[in-house]
Order: structure tokens, then C-alpha cells, then sequence
């Protein structure tokens, strides 16, 4: 390998994808070389980045020969079939589908929470590193710092869910919907399965026998596999509400030792990663379009559990925005890739 | 009094006030003769209601006279101000406001919950009877029967509010909103200080000194005077979201005696008000669309919390939807209402 890397975007015109583009650019991440694969529907189309020019090629067996570095955008069957075959290539692989993050040996990596689990991996090595889901990067970003003071022993979860969590395609359906839904039309629906537009919904990934649905699933189990802890007690209600591409979570914590809620905010506030917006006097708080495009997490409403003072352990209640497809997806995974290089 | 009461709802052109003449008409509720009275603005407009036309008055304090029970869908400082002078001409008040829901002597009333505390009020006799918050009334339809079931320790519960709980004209600003951002407009923003339209945002209820917003205090002290319960402990984190007119909560439940989700889901089958959508299958749950306009609070995702299994206590997760405007004030209300005719 030279000493930049050659990079290849996979999925490169899906949101996530078109966002690891950006990305890259306003980090001016060094590369020797950028290929742009997506499946043949949008092969030969043109993205700009700067003031390059890429075609889009098709992805294919054969596209990972001489690329040291391919950051995945696609979902879980193509990173299943793809992400093998360029670490077989010697291809290191960033994957932001769910298809390897519970895999042994495949490090699922926040750089601000557990960058030391990915020791070992380099560009042109060949081997596949997981992005956590969104919803786990957004809660863990600011969660862990408090853990690490005073050890989180239950996580109870609400998240406001964006379109952009299912791509650009229910993205445009949102807006389409709403346009619709505004004329009095019947929305259309091909992405989600009842209307969107002025509506929410509990989140659309499969529900298992114990009745959590797979989102759910994976911000407990994730939170699990990147803390090492498989003591952490969480449960999650995710749910997708009309807002386009920044989630919010409303989070309860109880922890093994005391923590108020002025402590919290000293370390949240050293947090790497993590921006504050709690203005209780003018009632401003994170949102999701506060922090679309924007890489840190936002926290606010940090306040004492009422439920839980007078408790030997107290507990904290926080509510988080961060930007779906930038910490929740390129940015993170791009940041993993500035760790190996 | 006649044996049908004459009866004025006070507010009458407001979100609220419009929907307690609906309710009115649809329950066929008995009635001697309807006065709506509004303010100097409203005054002169006029309403129909089945095959009648009425004429908005003007409110006075003279409003009350010969009038046996007042329903007020005013905000606090209009029923703080009228509702006294209504009950001292012998207008037995049921008031949808948060003005005297704290009152020592005002009982605060959800039907299906705390029937018995109504008792010795009548039409005609004066006296004021408080409606709880929506989000109170929404959550305790359906925990109150496990409540009862297996005793309710501690609730944390998250809200995705509507825009109606604003009244009428956030409703029009949320639609008004969503035109513009569609148009590539800058957002008109009246009735809220940032941008509703594809967005969301901490409840907008004035923060306290412990950090917790007007609206989730609410939730908590109300729960504790309708189920005369000070030691539940109850954490809320109240949000509005960018739906018209159903509210829905994530609530997650900590119980004294163990009690699992089949047995929950049966107790909830038989619970008066409450209706289910659990189909984990199909991952149909009720949204705010199915519940707009409908009576019952609907309860889906019932699930055994992990995070607590395997504890003595166990616990429970459930998402209930229920419309703002009707169980969550106007349809309670008049149930109050039929409660002591």
C-alpha cells in the first residue's frame, strides 16, 4: 500500500453513501484513489466531489482488486456477499450494515467509546470492521462517558426516529407523502406500509418472539458487544416519527454509584463528541434539524430522575439528537477508517 | 333543575370547545338547552349541531345564570377566572384546564379510573370538577388496570404529542409549517419559537428548577391524586412531534407483584376505554392515525421488559395511542359529565 489509501465507497449512491462522499471531502481523508460501486441500476452515473468528477461503476467480484479501503453503505445481503470477497482481496473493510457487527472477531467500533477494540486492523489488510446502528453510536456517544464515571446499570430507551434510517428512497417518500396528505390525496406507500406524513410509527424491522423488534435488539445487544458488558440491563421502544434525517433519544439511566445531574453535565461537557444545548430558562433543547449536518451528539433536558431520588443510586434522564446519516453512519465509519490509517 | 341539564360549553370555538359540541351530539347527551360561549372575537359566529344552529356568545360573568353545568375548553386564566364565578351561580364546572386539577376539594377524574371520588356533585349544585392533562389521562386508562393487577412502582414514560394539545391554532401552524418547508419557504413561526414542520422538540411547557417541564410535573402529581398514590414514581419526558391530533407514550413499567405479558394483554382485553393492537407479525401497532378520532386508548408493543427479567418484580413495556382532543379531553370531560346527571 502507498501511504494514502485507496478507497472504495460501496453503495455510493444510497444516503449513507452520497454522505460518506462528503464526508471524506470535508475531512480531506487522504486517498491515492476513490472507486465509486453501486449496483448496475446506477452504474455510469456521475458524482462530483470537489472538483473531481467519479463515475459510478458496478459493483462485482472483481471490484476490490488494488483497494486497500471500502467503506460499505449498503445493506445487510450485499455486505454479506461483497464484504468477504474484498477482505479475501485484501480489501479492510468499514461496514455500516447490521450483516457482521455480532460477528467474533469483527470489531463494532465507536472511535469516542471503544477505539482500543480495533487494534491490529490497517488498510490493505484485508478484514471487516463493523459500524454500530445509529441509534446505538447516538445513545452511546454520551452515555458512556457517563458510565465510565458511575457505571450505568439499566438503560430505559425511547427513540424519535428520521426517514433516513431507511434510506433516501423513505426519505423522498416522507416529503412525497406529506405533499400528498396536504392536497388531500391518498398518500402513497411503498417504502413503509401505512402513512408516514403526519403519523409515526413503531419501528419497521421484525419484531421477535420476545416482542422487540430488531432495532430494539440491536441497541441492547450492540451496547453489549462494545462496552464488553453483558451485565448492562437495556430496554428500547423504537419508534419512526416524520422528521427527515436526525434521530432523537429520550434516555433513563440508573447507575451503581451516585451521579447528579451538575456532574453529568461537567463531564458531558469534556465529552468528546458531545455538544450541549440545555437552556431550561428559554426552553431550547437539542432537535433534529439543530443538529442535521452536524457531527456531535447534542444532549439536553439532563435532569435528576424524579422517580429515583432519595434512591442510594440515583439516576439521570437525558434527551440526545445526532445526525442519523452522519454520526449514526458516515461520519462514524469514516472516523474508524482515520483510526487504522 | 329540569330532568335535563342546561348546559354551556365555555371555550366553544377552540379545538377543545369544538369537540366537547361533537361529543355532545354523537353520545346524545340530554339536554335542556346549550349556551357556547366564547370571547368578545368569537362572539356572533354561529355553529351548528345536528339539526340546530346555535350563536356564540360572548362570555360574561353574568354567562352562568340559569345554566346547571358549564363545560370550560379554556386555557387556566379563563376558567381560573370564570369557572368560581360559574359554580357560585350554581354551574357545577367540569374543567378541561390545569388550573384547579391540584386543588384540595376539585376532583380530578378519569371515569374508567377514579369514578368513586365524583361523588355529591350533580348539575345545577355548583362546584368544580378538574379533567386530568391528556398525557394523564392517555397513560392511565390503560396502566390502571395492571395498576391494579399488580400494584405500579415506578413509570418511566416518554410522550410523542400532537400538535392539537396546543389548540386549533398550532394545529393550523403545523400544516401552515409543512407548506412552506415544502415550498422552500422560511417556517412561520407563531404559536411555537422554532420550526414544528419535519422536526420535533422538548414539550414547550415552562422548565422548572428540577428540570422537568410543566407538562411532565403534570404527569407525575396528577397520577398521584387520581390513583391517591403519593409513593408511585413516575419520571416523563414530554415531546411534541409533528402529528395533528392523537398523542402517543412509551412506557416502560416497574410492578410490586410479577406480571408478564399474557397476562397483561388479558387484563388490558377487559379494561373499559382501552382497546389492543399487537401484532407483532404484521408489526401493526396502533400509530396516531388508526386511534384520530376514535374514543378508546389503544395499547400495542405489550412486552416483557428485558431489562428486568429475571427479577422478582419483572416489568413491562407498552406504546399506547389515544386522541388528544377526545380521551384526552373532550369525550372525558362529558363521560364526567354522564357520571353525575
Amino acid at each position: 500500500m502507498s501511504s494514502a489509501p485507496h478507497v472504495a465507497i460501496v453503495g455510493a449512491t444510497g444516503a449513507v453513501g452520497r454522505e460518506f462522499l462528503k464526508v471524506l471531502h470535508q475531512r480531506q481523508f487522504a486517498m491515492s484513489g476513490l472507486r465509486l460501486l453501486a449496483s448496475s441500476r446506477s452504474a455510469g452515473k456521475s458524482i462530483e466531489l470537489g472538483d473531481k468528477s467519479y463515475t459510478v461503476e458496478r459493483l462485482t467480484e472483481n471490484s476490490f482488486k488494488g483497494v486497500d479501503l471500502a467503506l460499505f453503505g449498503t445493506d445487510g445481503p450485499i455486505s454479506k456477499r461483497y464484504a468477504p470477497i474484498a477482505s479475501e482481496d485484501g480489501c479492510t473493510v468499514v461496514d455500516n450494515s447490521s450483516a457482521f457487527r455480532m460477528t467474533d472477531g469483527v470489531p463494532l467500533i465507536i472511535p469516542e467509546v471503544n477505539a482500543e477494540a480495533i487494534k491490529g486492523f490497517a488498510p490493505g489488510r484485508g478484514g471487516i470492521i463493523a459500524n454500530p446502528n445509529c441509534s446505538t453510536i447516538i445513545m452511546l456517544v454520551p452515555v458512556t462517558p457517563l458510565h465510565r464515571a458511575a457505571v450505568v446499570q439499566r438503560i430505559v430507551v425511547s427513540t424519535y426516529q428520521a426517514a433516513s434510517g431507511a434510506g433516501a428512497v423513505a426519505m423522498d417518500e416522507l416529503e412525497q407523502q406529506t405533499r400528498e396528505v396536504l392536497e388531500g390525496r391518498p398518500p402513497t406507500c411503498n417504502v413503509f406500509s401505512q402513512q408516514y406524513a403526519f403519523n409515526l410509527f413503531s419501528h419497521d424491522s421484525q419484531v421477535g418472539a420476545d416482542g422487540y423488534n430488531a432495532e430494539e435488539s440491536k441497541m441492547a445487544h450492540e451496547t453489549e458487544k462494545i462496552w464488553s458488558n453483558p451485565d448492562v440491563r437495556i430496554t428500547a421502544t423504537c419508534v419512526r416519527v416524520p422528521v427527515l434525517r436526525a434521530h432523537a433519544e429520550s434516555i433513563n439511566l440508573q447507575f451503581e454509584k451516585p451521579l447528579g445531574d451538575d456532574e453529568a453535565r461537567r463531564i458531558l461537557g469534556e465529552a468528546p463528541g458531545v455538544s450541549i444545548i440545555d437552556d431550561r430558562e428559554n426552553n431550547r433543547f437539542p432537535t433534529p434539524l439543530d443538529v442535521s449536518g452536524r457531527d456531535d451528539v447534542y444532549v439536553g433536558r439532563i435532569r435528576n430522575d424524579r422517580s429515583r431520588n432519595g434512591t442510594a443510586d440515583g439516576g439521570l434522564d437525558l434527551f440526545v439528537c445526532g445526525d442519523q446519516l452522519r454520526k449514526g453512519a458516515a461520519l462514524n465509519a469514516v472516523q474508524i477508517a482515520e483510526l487504522i490509517v
